[in-house]
């Protein structure tokens, strides 16, 4: 069996470009089994996986959980609100814990950037990264490219803008690694406030003004404005940006081109996007939700086939 | 194979007399397997149920997991409070996204009266509705009218009191329907308060003796008065209302014949009944929970088996 | 097959010398499951085991969890917190609704002492007691003393200090209980203030000085000091705590034996013991939370053959 160059997903850095191939045409078989009636296949029976949430999540953490039981793993879940953590535990503790029990795997959403690095170096479990931080999201990088590659048959050459608050997003991180590993053009857009100073060390092109980035494009990945978050103060407000950088159909439909709309979810409707551009045909919003599924079973079969 | 008149479960309204006379035939026979050692069929492999639960519950939760996992489903849960709906993103578009996962059914309780049925015009899964505000409850109807069936032989003819909370209670609307359908008397009793004024329309008597209630009943429903509710105000008080509506066994005894005492649970103990009635060889409080998981059996077989 | 004298598992006392010895041989073959490659076994098919948790924690529920999958036993959880205890229910009323739904065996953790030997006398369940106030939690004396048969090939004869909180701990009277079962010698050791006036009476040594006391054991079991419970207004402070019972390397290395060290976990690191003692060779904390999964399928598979 082909083999991915890593024994953890910690961060699209750490996949070369044979690797995210492997991973693309590994979900391509999922796909196409979750399509069928009969949606279970035994690969992962006997290994057990721990899906720890220090974040809430409702999408990732189903996604996982569906791909797990697809794969006939073993799945135990525990949400830090719940658990040891409040009790004063260090990270490395509750996890070599859950590794004592003959856990095999421990996929994890972290609030700080590089927990999932710091877990994999003091710790013997294979460590998928669920999210951490502001720092890197690999699987919804990989279903995002998987479904560019979809629509398009192949991510090379593809002009991707990725739009909003590329600041405080793991998955603009993820997302730039992973297209540019594939050879896609990228360019970031937002305000000036939201784009880090860093961001043309990573070879993308930087734009302010939502319209060019939308006529320069193929792709649009809309990202969302993450209200929920009271750390982050919004510069420009809400209402502000929702006016410089919102997408509605109108604009949509201004374009001389038609392109292709994304959003990793959950949806701020009328913030980011309106309801008419969500639903259009120009929205691959839900085959994104449903590729995520196949990714992550690919990415945790890959993985278990690793320790071999 | 026999077949419901609807895809979805969202109100008994949905049903006529031969959906619910299917229902319970096909109940009859979950519950002989639920009394082998083998509880498990495997009817429902391969498809996958998630469980929605907006509101907070024990029992109806746990009922529904139980009969899901009886018929080999697969299982996933996700509570409000660890969800998207904090994020702000639509129910539609949570829905949607755990259906773009390949998740065949959704069984939903949801604050708001309607929000199943809003749901079933808006997404392509089939819905459970596992309560709505203060609309309908079909499966605790379902269950409830079983367990007369069971008792009785037949619901035709019979005559029963549901006593308390009329107004904000989603059991009452459910079983009333239920019950009319089925060919049952049914009176509702308790302070005008509680009692809508809408209800004559729905062709029940109405009683604001407890007493009188009873002397014309063969079955007393004792709904539970919702202490958790913050926005209910009630008028009688609390302990108002247990003098007037609590049941005691000194007025059980005191009745000339001998009447069977349900409670939908969970119950408050000394509010609505006292411990000697809930206790009593009259009750048949726990024949209704067990029931449960039958019902929630056969409704969930039954709706899998309208999508071929 | 041997049987245990008891279809509870309430407390240590519950148990006699044999039936603790026939809990460690059949963990013993679980152990060696769990370190092959399929670590599920059919044992339980078609046992539904409730795990009901009153109080927060996440390794005795999830290697409760573990243990009930490798079994293959079905498994359903609910915490307090989302629960119809919220509500106003009563304990029975709680647990009588979950057994009327085909539910075997209850393994329960519960704020106060004695919930589960009241509930054992008023439900028909089995009931598992994973931690009752500050009184007992024989699970994890059963893995403390099969960790020390593991490491010594006895516990008869073998000296155990039991150093900390013994007064809020139930794991220390657990422990008490099953290692002068087994024939072990037993030390308490900690501040006056935090030792029980009762405990002579349960043949212990009793000592105040932390040197004398790792002087005189071969194990010594460092209690964690519940920073999480606002109900225990600790004296002498943490801090004094610390300096006068904190276990670090340098006092460990002054001993003229090498002694064992063990900690039930979660660990304050820098307050009981520190992070050179938690990783050093003498430590077994881990190989206790590995013996943790093989001892709760030994209990729970015992009891489930009590039935027949």
């Amino acid at each position: 069996m082909a083999k991915l160059s890593t024994r953890h997903l910690l961060g699209i850095k750490d996949l070369n470009r044979q690797d995210i191939e492997l991973i693309f045409e590994t979900a391509d078989e999922f796909k196409s089994v979750l399509n069928r009636p009969i949606k279970k296949v035994p690969s992962l029976r006997d290994v057990t996986i721990a899906n720890i949430f220090f974040e809430n999540s409702t999408r990732t953490r189903l996604s996982f959980e569906l791909a797990e039981k697809r794969l006939s793993a073993d799945v135990v879940n525990f949400a830090a609100s719940s658990s040891s953590v409040s009790k004063g535990e260090t990270l490395i503790d509750t996890v070599n814990n859950i590794l004592a029990m003959k856990v095999d795997m421990v996929v994890m959403r972290h609030p700080y950037a590089g927990a999932g690095i710091f877990l994999s170096k003091h710790v013997r479990a294979q460590i998928v990264n669920a999210g951490d931080g502001a720092h890197e999201h690999p699987t919804q990088a990989l279903l995002d490219a998987f479904s560019i590659r979809e629509k398009y048959g192949d991510v090379a050459g593809r002009k991707v803008a990725i739009v909003g608050d590329i600041l405080h997003s793991r998955v603009a991180l993820s997302n730039i690694l992973c297209l540019k590993q594939l050879g896609a053009e990228v360019m970031v857009c937002g305000p000036t406030t939201l784009i880090p100073k860093y961001i043309g060390a990573l070879g993308v092109k930087v734009e302010h003004e939502l319209l060019k980035a939308l006529n320069w494009c193929d792709v649009a990945n809309m990202l969302r404005i993450q209200l929920e978050r009271q750390d982050i103060k919004y510069f420009p407000s809400l209402r502000e940006y929702s006016m410089l950088y919102g997408l509605n159909k109108q604009i949509l439909d201004s374009l001389d081109k038609e392109i292709t709309i994304m959003h990793p979810g959950p949806i701020n409707r009328g913030v980011e996007i309106t309801s008419d551009v969500a639903d259009s045909k120009q929205s691959i919003i839900l085959d994104q939700v449903e590729n995520g599924v196949a990714i992550r079973m690919a990415v945790l079969y890959l993985l278990a086939g690793q320790t071999q």
